[in-house]
Order: structure tokens, then C-alpha cells, then sequence
């Protein structure tokens, strides 16, 4: 059985499990005190050309998004996302958990138009009983976004400059991140996404760690005591090397950004496998999420030897499923892949 | 200066102000635990035909909302609720602060409908990754709505019987209750009210109260150490009296409806005024609320003489504004308006 | 049957309730804004003697403190109080509720040391591991305590001292402040209290208001949009004029210390009568608030005809019990409770 | 430099490194549902003699705490613990984070005393005012404790018995259960411990593991939608296969137990080396952890060569500080810290 359900079905890249082995036995201090994190800290700062740039190393997902909004955000305040935000929809209300609202605007393809946001926020002052509402106090953007497409630098800007404009953080959810500055269609680097967010964070998870996420406050704007409001939400790791060593490695030799980039050569070859075998495509993404419309019946024949993942109804007779590559992806997959799908 | 600004500008009905000072120096134990609540509880259950029903005395609306949402709802599960809902969008976010999403459905003018109900309940268990997501726990309607508007009884007992189906309590908010009932186009009662409702509260500040809310679990559900768990909410009046004393006066005589009577009976002439005045309605509803579409220069001219609500923006010259009558508007009231009106 | 059972018991100073008929039907805009309220705080503001101080009217005392102490402190941060303070021991978990930590010193008979609390702040800071602990962020005190005892001017002046080293705001809660600063053993004025505190609360449940309590911000520390997060925490009153039009009459002609001067004259009467009668004091405070231990027979027998307060087990044949007189004891009632103890 | 710092300095058991290896590119599914978690979960069944036993694997311990507190306790309640314990001192309020309140008995070298947990329950009920306080709820030990001490199989009977008689769960911090569970001086075995708990965790991060905490619900009592709860808090890992490979390994041929009796043999040679350096102790634990009091100037010395751990201020001029064995502990280790202490 073959896998392209998602880009977190593997373990870790292999230079990551070999540097684990190798620093086994060296006693290194708690919390990311040890020597590995600082490293990783410095790595980070160099690929984001941001050498003021303050990093925290948070072990998942949901677990960064609930702590960097959480953190960041007045009691009074709530988060701008896309309907199809991440934290609007998938993460069980870890941040309403946290006591904060999710203000939606309609999500295209994943992404935030700067208009729709502009409104929402002209709208918001503009309402004689806005001290009865919650404030956005925060607007969140993922790049590349659940659905796989990609914001422009234009696009960011824009949204950057809006942010200002109402002195509010912009917030970029990188979970992969490296899928979408390796695209072919990207046109920003990660220095420009340091320096057109407040906050963002690189996912490790998706990109070829065992787990692990680096936040990045670029403002100088980490929050005080950061360290124990991320105790204080069970979101601080004893071992903090597992997670030190790991952006070590991924931030040494430009690693992060090749997993990348075989990602999306391997995207590339998936699109044009399912391409051959017919398959309409939902969403043609520029990055390694592609999103096909199954006839059910065929779905379940496909879904014997693949492994896909669900991603919504399209009607009584259709699926959409989304096929995912990763730094992982092999070519002999893809070779199987297209057997199965051209029979 | 005459105010249709709304239902809550004046103070008390003066039965409620006479019994104040008639029992003002008796002693009483304290949080609710007196005499006058016991009555102000059994005249309750008599006029919802529900002698079961559990009843507690809070303060506020938004308090009430808060209190009954959050100790009603698991930590995994949010409230379903109209996105023009009071609890969506007029209470800072109050739900979210006490830990859970509102889920929403769209509003038409105030009202939620079934189907829409039913698609999203049906959805969200359709849906792959649910365990991932917020479980709608809770369906919040309320009556008459934040437009004025009304649910008949049939599509009270849809409502009901989809809530049923999934197992989640139907919550009605009665904040203007009696102007619902009391309208010559509603076809319930305060018994259907309770018998179609899992939980529902009987508003006393737009009603004639100087504050108060009677909250009412209709079918024997309310939360164990419901009186604590509203301690520790801030939701605990310590002269309990002030509460039982409100609502066993508007619970005598049947006050608590004629209130909504004398509102309705306004409300009539008011529609007059305004239809002999040439305004154009943005909706004309069927209780208390009424809301016309202005020209600014207009509306500024008639502010100097009447407080009105402002509503939402019609567009870059029109406003949609409220007028609201109440058990305390006067004859009087009406006929300075229209000689207002028609200047 | 007679009432020493707290202060709380009756309705409002026959003042308030005049004042309420006076004014019930002007109409009033809500939520704080009408007229009555600002009234309400210049008389505040002058009674402290600071003209800066910002003025909050909020319902009862558990939400009060709720309230300011959630919205001043940061995530990091918990409150230091005594072990025998309200919010540590009788507020149902309301700060915890909230999601801060209530970190504690001794009670002595109510009062927290001041070198016990320095003590506390310097262990903490001097704790190698402090980032993994919750940060002291606020210091609470109660004037008169819950034993009714009152801290000198001297013992103030070292806590807010302490207070300002470690740059954390001294919140006094005033519950009972009328109480406290009308006894004969006080050297504080109210000025003092607002000088030597960062914020405090003026209690009117306790001292003839039917509810509501004072919030003052005495250095200009409201936090932003405060009346946002009142909103959030359930803690707004649409009628504000019903707390507006209490403390306007509360801070008119004296009455607030007036009702504290008759409280503490009839506590004159009653300790004598407590005396006379034989009883041994657990402690015999400087306030309204007296405490007895009494035999269990005994007990039960003074019950069937005067209301009482259980304050706790002293062994298993004696229980202490509080007497409270407050701003409606009346001579009369003292007249009978020595027949009844005379016997 | 060696280090006696803590139990958590190195990396993880070779084991582990070495299956995390081998199974680093077979495809699994994400949140738990994988193979290896699976297998995980019967292993400890078995070694639970719990057939029933519901097991969840999370990433630390502060999460581990607050997700099992805040998911088991309502909201009315709180968590009994010792004063000492780790969720009453070191977690940063992550339980009050939650919205609950720790409840405090004394520690007596880490443990709480049978006798007061009772008098605490008690004096709980028997207070008239207990509806206003935080009902006990949980209560909360550690075995071993934070200072390396055990209970015996009587007194964790008694205390199970105390739990059962006021039907609230008895929770057991087993982050040092392995070194708690091999001691000489321990009568209890793994199956006592889901015997005579209703919840409890396996430590995974102090005993071996590179991270990770097994939960053990023991009498079919986790919360339904344990999973979207814990998502909600952040504690859900997407590639939990790193979570069960690790226990898995763990599991498979007593390793867990094995990594305890190391360091308790470990330690029985520290404790020789530290009582021939004529050493004075503050505790002799019978686990792992040992605590010696040590003249400020020689602490220094001492801290050139050997990582030890801060432990408290013993007076102006000496200090706790704690040596910690573990899994890793080598002889040579041992061999140097006696030459360093013999000097």
C-alpha cells in the first residue's frame, strides 16, 4: 500500500534521525536552554534574514497557533482568519478554548482578499456598538494555505500594509512554508515573509521533522515571559534538544527548503500522472497539495491500494480527495501510483 | 427629548417599584434562597404550565447567555447560532471567553432556518475529520428575535425535533419574550415556549424590570451546582430579594405579558406614524422593533428631538435605524413623534 | 424573628429607593452612559480626592473582583492574597475560573503581614526555577477583612511600598469600606485608601444599595477598553442608571459613611449586649462584623428567634457564629436580641 | 562536564533510536490511529494486568496534568494536592490556566497524609458555606513524588479508599513511576498502581524517551472525545507514531522497568560516594532523586565539574541541591563525581 494522504505520514528525514543518534548521550540542559537550540536560533535568523529575530520552538500545530494568539491578543480581541483557516475550522476551538474569537472573512482557494479584509475592519469602527464586540486584534494567513495556493508578495504586502494601518500583528501560519517558497509560482523568499509578518512560524512537522515548529517573532515583539505562558499551556518540552537538534539539521545545508523542493518536483510529476489518467482536478495548486474529483465507485477501487485523503462531499456521486507529496516521496510511489490509476 | 431608542430606557414598571418599598425592610437570606424568589419561581411554573421547571434568577442578558451556554455545553462542543444572534455578535464575545465556539447558520432577519440547521448538523458528522472540530452542542435561537422577528409554532417544533434527533438542548433567549408573545402574529404560548424548549430564559430588563433574567430548565436538566458554577461566574446576586421581588410582581396579575401588550398596542400606532410619515420600512416586524431606512441629512435633523438606535449603514446616504417601544412608552410619547415626523 | 445574620439582609436605604421613584421614568441611554452615572463619579472622585480616578460601576462583589483582577493581570500573572480572602476561600473559584492562580499568605484574623508577603516575593524571585511558577502580579487585600478587622495607616503604607517596589498594584476590596473607615479605631479616610492603593472598590450591596459596587482606578490604570471586557465577562448592566442613581444618592449629603456610622453604633450597642450576656468572643473586632463562640444547645436555642451566621466548628461542642449589625440595624432589634440572650 | 542535574539530560534509550530507525519510512496515519500506538496500548494493558485500560499518548507532563485535570474535574470543582506537588508549584498555573483551582494539603516530603486529605473533605461538606467555595473535586499524587519518596500499598489503599468513599477520582503522576516502581523499598507493582487509581500516567520523558506520556484511564472513564479535547488543548501530536514507537519499545521486554532498576542502582552508589564525601543529606530518598545540603562556597566549587540541580535556600550559607540518577546514568559518571567530591 502506497501513501499520498498527507505530508506527515513518514518519520523524519534521515540526516535528522542521524544527528539525534549522534548527540544521544551528551547531557545537554532543559527547556531550550541547550546548546542545539541556540544553534538552530542562529540558523533560523540567517535564512530569514532577520538577525533580531526571536524564536520559540513549539511542539505542534495547533499547539503554536493556540500560543502565539493566545499570547499575543488582548482579552478583549479575537483573530481575523479565512472561513477556511486552520484555526477557524480544524483545530476543535483551541482558540475560542483559549477565550478568544476566530472573525472570519470568506476564504478563496484558502486565501484572505486584502478588500475583504479592509472591510471587515472598516466595518468594525464604523459600528456605533463596537464596544459591545470583540476587536480583531490580530489578522492570520497561511502560507502555503490548506488548500495549497500561494499568497504573492504583492498580495502579502497589501495585507501587511493593512495590518499597520490598524497596528495589528500579522500572523503566517508556515506549517508548510517550505512546500510554498519552493514553489515554482512563489515569488517570496523567507526573508520577505520575515519581514511582511509580525509572527510567523516554520513548520517542522510537515517538512520532514518528527514534530516540532519554530516561531518566529520578527518585531522584537516576543511577549514577556513567553517562556512560562508556554508552561503555563502545557506547550514547553523538558527535552527541548528533540526539538533544538531537529531545526539544527533542518537549518543546516538548506535543508529545510531542498525537502521542499523535492516536494514539489514530485508534485510536479504527480500532476501530470493524474493528468494522464483523466482525473478532474477541484484545485490545481501550485505547491504539493492537489485536490481531484473521484466518482465514488472509483475512489473505493483507488482507495485499496492508495492511500488519499477525504476532503469534502462534491455530491451524492462525488468525492473531493486531496493527494498530498512530501520530502519523502519517492519516485518508485509515483511509478506505482500511475499503475494503479492507468489500469 | 423623547426616546424610541429602546426597551430598556426607563426604569421600572411601578408595581415592581411599590413592592420594593413595601418589603424593603424585611430581612431576607441571601442568593436567592428567600421568600419573594420561591414566589417569583412558583408564579413562573404556573404561566410556563411546567411545574417541573427549574428557575434561576440572574442579572443580565449577556450574563445569562454566558452562564447558561457555558455550563450546558461540553469543553468539545460550541453553540449553533444565527450569525445575527445575540451571542454571535452583540456580547464581546462572551461565549468565546468562556471557552467555546460559536457555530453559525445564516440569519434571516434574526431567524435561523431548519433546513440550514440540519444541513450543518449533518455535515459536521458527514465530515472525515470532525473529530477535529468544534461538536455543535447547543442550538441558540431567540424569541422574539434581534430584528423584532417571530417563530411560529411550527417552525419551533421543527427546530425542537431536529435538536431532539441530534440529542442537544434548543435554547431559547426570551430577552424581549413578552413582546413575542404578546404580538397579534404569534401563534405560541409561554407553554409552548417551555414545552418546545430544552432551556429558555424570560427577559425582565427589556420588560419592566430595572434588571433580572428568570432562566427556566424545562425538562429537569439543569447543571448539578448550577448556584455555584454562577458564583464563580460573577452571575450570583448576593440580595437575591432584588431578583425574586421583580419577578414575582411581574409574574402577579399576569404583568409580565400586559407589559408586552401595552408595547404591541404602541407599537401599532407607532407603524402608523411612521407609514402616514412617508418612511420607508427596512422591516416592518410583527413586535416591539421596527427599522426604517433614513436619509442621513434627515436622520440628523430628527435626532435633535428623539433618540433613536442606529442600526447598520443602508448605504453612503441612508442609515437603518430603530425604533423601539416598551411597556413604559407613552400615549403622549407617540403623538410628539408624529407631529415630529410630519414637520 | 430578628436578623443579625450579615449585612446584607434587608433592602436599600429608604434615600435610594426615594431616589429611584424620583427618576423612574426619564428615559436614560444604557450601559453607564446616562447622566446619573457621571453624577455618580464626581461624587466618588471627590470622596477620594482624586480627580483623576476612573470609576467603573459594576453589580456585586464576586463579579467585581473577577473582573479587575482578570483584566489587570497578565496570562503569567496570579493574585497574592490571604488565605482567609474572599477570592481566595468563598468566591466559588471565580479567579481560577478566570485562569489565574490565587497564591497565598497567612491570614491573621483576616489581615495579611506585610513581612510575610515580602517574604513571598522575594522567595520567588530568588527561586532558580520561578519561570515555571506563576508570577505575583497583584496584591489583594480586603478593608474591613472578612473577620472585620481593619489594617492601620502605617500597616497600608508598608504594603503599597512593598507593592511599588516590586511594581504590582495594591487592589483593596471594599466590600465593607464604609464599615471600616466609620470605626472608631480607623486612621485611614478614604482619600487614604485611594492614595494608597493602586485600585479599590467601594461596596454598596453591603451598605444600603440593593446591589453594586464601585470600581476605582486611582492612578490612571484602567485597563483599555475595559467596559469591553466587563461586557465579555457578563459584568455590563444595560440599566446602568440603577447602580448610577444608587451611588449618586450613596456619595450625596454623606449618607455612604453616614450608613457606617450607624453600623458601627449599633456594634457599640452590641458588643455590650454580647458581653453583658456573658458570651466569649472569638473575636471582637473594630468593625460590624462580632464573633462568638457558643455552645451548640445554646445555639440552637437562639436560633429559633434571631438569624445568625455560621462561621465555623470551633470543637465538637462549640460552634463560632457571627452577628453582624450594618447602615438598617435597628435600635429595637437590639432591644430584643438582649431580652433573647438575657433569659 | 557530567551531570547528576536531572533525569531528562540525555536523549533517548538506544532502543528507541534504533526502532524509530527501522520504521522511519513505512507510511502511517496520523493522531494515534497508526500500528505502533496501537501495539503500544497493549503492552501496557499487559503490564498493567488492565485489559481495560484506555490509554492516550501525549507529548509532556504540564500537558499530560492539564489535560487529564481539566477534562475530568466540572466546573465547580478543583484538584486536591500536596503543597509541594507538581501541579500546585511548578506547572505556571497551567491548571488554574484552566479554569481550576488546586486545593492545598500539606507535603510531607512529597506526600500527602491520609488523615488531611480527609479533614480536608470533611471540613468541605461539613462548611455551610460550601456551595460558595470549589468543590474537591480530584485529588492528585505523584509516585514518586517531587522529592523522590513513595507511598506504600497501604497508604495508597487508604487514600483510593478516601476517593472512592466521596466518589472522586484518584489521579497518579507517574512521571517517575518506573524509578518509583523499582526501588528496594517499594511494595507496589504496575498492576497495583491501575488498581488502586482511576487515572494515571506512564512518565516516558524522565525514563528514556526522547518525549512522551502514556495516560491510563483504568476504570473505563475517559472522557468521551478524549482525543478532540486534547486537540483542543494542543495536546494532540500528528505523528503519534513517534509517541507509540517509543512506548511500544518501551513495552517490549521489560524495558521500562529496566531503565528504572538502573537508576535505582545507580543511585544506591551515588548515595555511597555522597555519605563517603561525608556529605550531608537534606532527604535520603528511595529513588532516584537525592537531596544533600552543601556550604554555598563548596556548592560552587563543585558546580565547575558536575551539572546539579537548585533546589531550595536552606539558610544564608547553604543550599539544597538535588543529585538525579536515571536511565543513562554511566558508571564513569559515578567514578568522576567521586573523584570531584573526594578532592
Amino acid at each position: 500500500m502506497i501513501s499520498f494522504e498527507s505530508d506527515y505520514t513518514t518519520g523524519a528525514h534521515p540526516a535528522i534521525l542521524k544527528r539525534l543518534m549522534e548527540t544521544n548521550m551528551e547531557p545537554a540542559p532543559g527547556y531550550g536552554s541547550d546548546a542545539y537550540t541556540q544553534r538552530a536560533i542562529a540558523g533560523i535568523r540567517e535564512a530569514c534574514q532577520c538577525p533580531q529575530a526571536q524564536v520559540y520552538l513549539a511542539v505542534g500545530g495547533t499547539q503554536t497557533n493556540q500560543l502565539v494568539i493566545s499570547t499575543m491578543l488582548k482579552s478583549y480581541e479575537g483573530v481575523v482568519a479565512a472561513e477556511t483557516g486552520h484555526v477557524s475550522a480544524h483545530e476543535a476551538g483551541a482558540i475560542e478554548y483559549s477565550g478568544h474569537k476566530v472573525l472570519t472573512v470568506p476564504g478563496h482557494m484558502g486565501k484572505m482578499e486584502a478588500g475583504e479584509l479592509k472591510a471587515l475592519l472598516e466595518g468594525f469602527y464604523a459600528d456605533g456598538n463596537h464596544e459591545h464586540m470583540v476587536y480583531p486584534g490580530m489578522v492570520y494567513i497561511s502560507f502555503s494555505t490548506e488548500y495549497g495556493s500561494l499568497y504573492s508578495k504583492s498580495e502579502l504586502e497589501e495585507l501587511h500594509g493593512i495590518c499597520a494601518d490598524y497596528r495589528i500583528p500579522l500572523y503566517i501560519d508556515g506549517a508548510r512554508l517550505s512546500y510554498g517558497l519552493t514553489s515554482s509560482q512563489a515569488d517570496v523568499t523567507m526573508a520577505d515573509i520575515a519581514r511582511l509578518s509580525d509572527v510567523f512560524y516554520i513548520g517542522g512537522t510537515k517538512v520532514g521533522a518528527l514534530c516540532g515548529e519554530a516561531i518566529v517573532f520578527t518585531k522584537e515583539n516576543m511577549p514577556e515571559h513567553f517562556l512560562t505562558m508556554a508552561k503555563q499551556r502545557g506547550a514547553l518540552l523538558a527535552k527541548g534538544r528533540l526539538l533544538g537538534i531537529q531545526f539544527d539539521t533542518l537549518f543546516t545545508d538548506d535543508l529545510y527548503l531542498e525537502n521542499g523542493r523535492h516536494a514539489n518536483r514530485q508534485k510536479d510529476k504527480l500532476v501530470d500522472i493524474l493528468k494522464r489518467a483523466g482525473l478532474t482536478f477541484y484545485y490545481e495548486s501550485p505547491t504539493n497539495q492537489q485536490f481531484v474529483i473521484l466518482e465514488n465507485e472509483r475512489l473505493k477501487e483507488i482507495e485499496k491500494e492508495v492511500a488519499v485523503s477525504f476532503w469534502e462531499t462534491y455530491d451524492e456521486d462525488h468525492t473531493v480527495v486531496r493527494f498530498a507529496t512530501s520530502w519523502s516521496t519517492a519516485d518508485e510511489d509515483l511509478e506505482i501510483l500511475e499503475q494503479i490509476l492507468m489500469k
